[in-house]
This record gives structure tokens, sequence and C-alpha cells, in this order.
């Protein structure tokens, strides 16, 4: 099973000159799907994971999965305003502007273990920002795994950068 | 383990009047979200589920788990303008004005087996465009299953009359 033949390329979204990696035609396939999980989880099944933290929206696809499979709880990251709870919020750049993910100040205890899942890392930013929001919880992040890295972007080494271990499952050149 | 102990109750969320159901504080607990994964999924482990669809954005933490739970793909349902392919589209109403749901046109196979899932049911307003969708796609709908149930709402009568077995895991009365 090649995972990287099973994610389709769909040029020119959402804008002209970015060519979009679409999961969703590995998520349809039930064996790279099953694949794809795995190999996010292999690493961690013996690390004791309290929590995997994953970012909406299709970070909760493998976030949710990969806890399940680990025994963990899901803790999700979420745009502004969507959770009902207090929160901490972190901003972070885009091309243009900036953006906010908020977290559940009570979704983790200090000390507790946990890996942040999402289904790609381009430059890193949301990725950053998630881990800045697990930290302020008192959460000891032991990881991030990523299903799609997109090399020329930097992105992983960004995380790397902030003492935390990164694997992905496929690379894409370009972005 | 009762389930429903599990699920956070917040007064006046988004607005006044509402109780908001807050499945976080299920989700965190790794107990209650393997039972309720459990649940979900074990009417449907021998009915030969090709697919499992969830919408946008709770909906892709069950879904997805469900999915591989029963060894099937998972299917996104989004809002509309996120879903990089060719896709279906329905609206439903809200209380004010109405939203969009899409699926990809060729997510599913003419005659797959699909199960819904999202976490919580209320009028049933996006769980029925949700099953117009997929039914557009020539899935067969085979049931739809949710974590919370507002009786009060009337949702789950509205799928039944749809054809379609629904099942429930937690009940809230009022809304």
């Amino acid at each position: 099973m090649n995972l990287k033949d099973t994610i389709r390329t769909i040029p020119d979204f959402p804008k002209p000159g970015i060519m979009y990696r679409d999961i969703t035609t590995l998520l349809t396939n039930r064996r790279a799907f099953a694949e794809a999980v795995i190999q996010l989880a292999a690493p961690y099944m013996t690390q004791d994971i309290d929590n995997v933290a994953g970012i909406e929206a299709r970070g909760f696809t493998f976030g949710a999965v990969v806890a399940y499979e680990l025994g963990a709880g899901f803790v999700p990251i979420r745009k502004k305003g969507k959770l009902p709870f207090d929160t901490y919020e972190q901003d972070y750049e885009l091309e243009y502007g900036t953006d906010t993910v908020e977290i559940h100040a009570d979704a983790i205890r200090k000390g507790e273990r946990v890996l942040l899942i999402d289904d790609l890392i381009a430059t890193g930013g949301t990725a950053e920002a998630a881990i800045k929001l697990l930290r302020q919880t008192g959460a000891e992040v032991v990881g991030a795994a990523f299903v799609i890295d997109l090399p020329d972007l930097g992105g992983l080494s960004k995380i790397t950068k902030m003492g935390i271990p990164v694997t992905a499952l496929v690379a894409f050149e370009g972005h």
C-alpha cells in the first residue's frame, strides 16, 4: 500500500498556483485509512499518551482515531468562538492577516502527555500555535504527527526547534 | 459508565436560553470515549458497512472512529466551499436563514452501504440534508447514529420517516 498514491492532487484549489492535496480519497479507501492510522499511532504505542489533540476540522478525523487506537482521550483545538467553556487562545499568521485557535482551559491536566495530530503540515504556523496552546494547559507535548508534509515550506523543522519529535507519513514537493 | 454524566451542560451558549451539551468532556474521558464509539458501532458490526459519513466538524470525530472500528472508509460532509473536487450540495433550514452542506460526487459508489454519524441530533435538519446528499451519490443509507438526542425537537422521528433506522446513546430533555 503506497499511501501517497491514494491522495488526490487538485491543481489551482483554492486559488491559482496551489496544488491542493486532497486527503478524502485516502479516507474512503478503507485499507489506506487503517494503514495511515496505524502508522501515525505506532511510534506512540508504548509512550503512555493521555490525550491526543487534533486541529479543526480535518485534524479531528485522524486525531480522534489515533486517540482511540492509543486508548487516549481526544482534545479538539478549534477556531475562535466554537468552544463553549473557558479557553486559552493563540493567534497565528496566515499569508494575509492572522487567525486564532482555542483550547478549553480545563481540557488537559498539568503534566499529561499529549500527542498533536493534523492531516497536513505546511509552514507549521497552525501546529506551532496548537503546541503553544497545549503548553499553556500544562501539557507535556511528547510528539506531533502529520499525514502529509510539504517539505519546501519548512514546517517540520519549525516544530523540531520547539523541542518536539515530529513525523509525517508522506511528503509532496512544491506547494 | 454513565455516558450522560460525562457530558457537560453549559447554560446560555451560544445565546441566552440554550442549554449547550458539551461533548468535549466525554472525549477527554478515555473510557467514556471508547464506550461511546463501541455503542455507536455495535449495531453495525455485521452489516457490511462500506463507508461511514460524518458531518463537519464535530461529526468528523465520532464518524472517523466508528469507520475505523467497522473497517470502513470515511466520507466527510462539509460546509459549502471546503471540498476541493466536484460536489453535490444540499440546503437546509436554520432558525434564521439557510445553510448548505456538500459531499464529493465521487466519494461513494452506487449501492455502497453507508452509516451516517453525528454527535448530536436536534431538529434533524442537518441529518436530513446529509442523507439526501448520500442518496444523490447512489449510497444505500443503512442507518444513522448519534451520541446525543434532544427528543423535544423531534429529529429522530424525522429521520425514521425517511426509512432509516436511527439510534442515539443519550437523551437530554429541553433544548
